[in-house]
């Protein structure tokens, strides 16, 4: 809840209206504690609970801590993203490419590791980055600056629940890459050309969920003598020999 | 001079005794401001000016702010480096692969950068990393923190003149690869196999220095859509397809 970090609204009514209109650049909701919940407050956590957004209850000493202009918060503050999110089915109707590629990043909270892998699929000429908002609060200002403001030149889709996305990204005609360290497949030895595909990037820690693993077409490893590779040195790897594949292809 | 991100040793002793030992684990040396110098602090200026390691000069108040326990400096300061470097020609003498595989960062002080390449070079099972101490401090506590403990695990080398290097590993039959924007040759045009390589890698800001630029066998550039890509992703980039191109030729 540092204020450095993210763009925040107070008051009843800001927050409703942003809950109304597009709930998906909602981060976080904070509630005062032991507030008296009027029809309001009651509606914004009915929303909250509904676009499964994080709620928090912050003490008013906090609150003041935090906010010194002390704006009328009427017991509720939401950090807000910088960014404005693009829908999946939106995303899928937009004629861009003829073969999408899009990167999948699954309880990736780290901003910096956010922040650098949006830029690399950026630099790649990927077609977009889609992050859950289940684990964490996805793009706030420190990934925008990590990323080089790249979160605002390609699209980022945020999605509630990645199965389903997963689901309708598999209805258009996409393959799922996911990364698994036990992988068979060296991350080289499949071919990424004249197709749609969605490469599923883990957190070092917790790797990808079960159920996108079992959802997906391929998965493919990347060797290390050392540790694990950190996720943003793997997703570079990755991205790039995907377009180094593509590039040598095209070639006349 | 932030007292989490380095090691510090205290007193004329301490540091006279690291300058003539080990002078290449100093990396920056402080002292008080206005003090006088007797022979010690004498000798020690000239072993830092000779090492080619950055002096600092701090005033007294300074020195008490960082340092809590106030203990008797007698003038001077010195951050020490929390591993031990190689010497490049102790490290060309050692048996290891068949075919030695560096990476050379020139001028890149960003301890994320630095830690995170130097994790990649580990992961990789390249050889060893060489780094310059001229414009900027090399290996601290945060950068062997970022590396994940890496700059304990290959060689890291520490050279005074990245020139005189690059001269001397030619010598031992290594091919200087260069990467930089405007080079014709992709990253992945380029064969990795059976020879002994240096890989450099320049900050983002300034790029590759023009004597090492004009050393270099081959120069090759890695394609963006969106500004440049981070020195580390592009490191790994490059570095995994050296890897990738002699896993495949090793193959039965």
């Amino acid at each position: 809840m540092k204020n450095s970090e993210n763009t925040y609204i107070y008051g009843k009514n800001s927050v409703l209206e942003v809950l109304l209109k597009n709930p998906k650049r909602l981060n976080k909701i904070y509630f005062q504690k032991k507030i008296f919940f009027d029809n309001r407050l009651k509606k914004i956590n009915e929303l909250a609970f509904q676009n499964k957004i994080q709620i928090n209850f912050v003490n008013l000493q906090k609150f003041n801590d935090y906010f010194d202009e002390k704006p009328n918060f009427q017991g509720v503050v939401a950090s807000v993203s910088p960014i404005e999110y693009v829908e999946l089915s939106e995303f899928l109707e937009r004629d861009t490419n003829k073969y999408k590629k899009l990167v999948l990043l699954d309880g990736i909270c780290d901003p910096h590791n956010l922040g650098a892998i949006i830029r690399t699929v950026a630099a790649a000429g990927f077609d977009g980055v889609m992050v859950s908002n289940h684990r964490c609060a996805p793009i706030t200002a420190v990934v925008e600056k990590i990323s080089s403001g790249a979160v605002n030149h390609i699209p980022i889709i945020k999605t509630t629940s990645l199965s389903a996305s997963i689901d309708l990204l598999k209805k258009h005609d996409f393959w799922v890459i996911a990364t698994q360290m036990q992988a068979k497949d060296n991350y080289y030895e499949i071919d990424y050309t004249d197709m749609n595909f969605v490469l599923v990037m883990g957190s070092e820690g917790k790797g990808i969920s079960k159920t996108i693993l079992n959802k997906a077409d391929y998965t493919v490893k990347l060797k290390s003598d050392f540790e694990s590779l950190n996720v943003s040195a793997a997703a570079a790897v990755i991205i790039y020999e995907a377009k180094r594949q593509i590039e040598i292809k095209q070639k006349p």
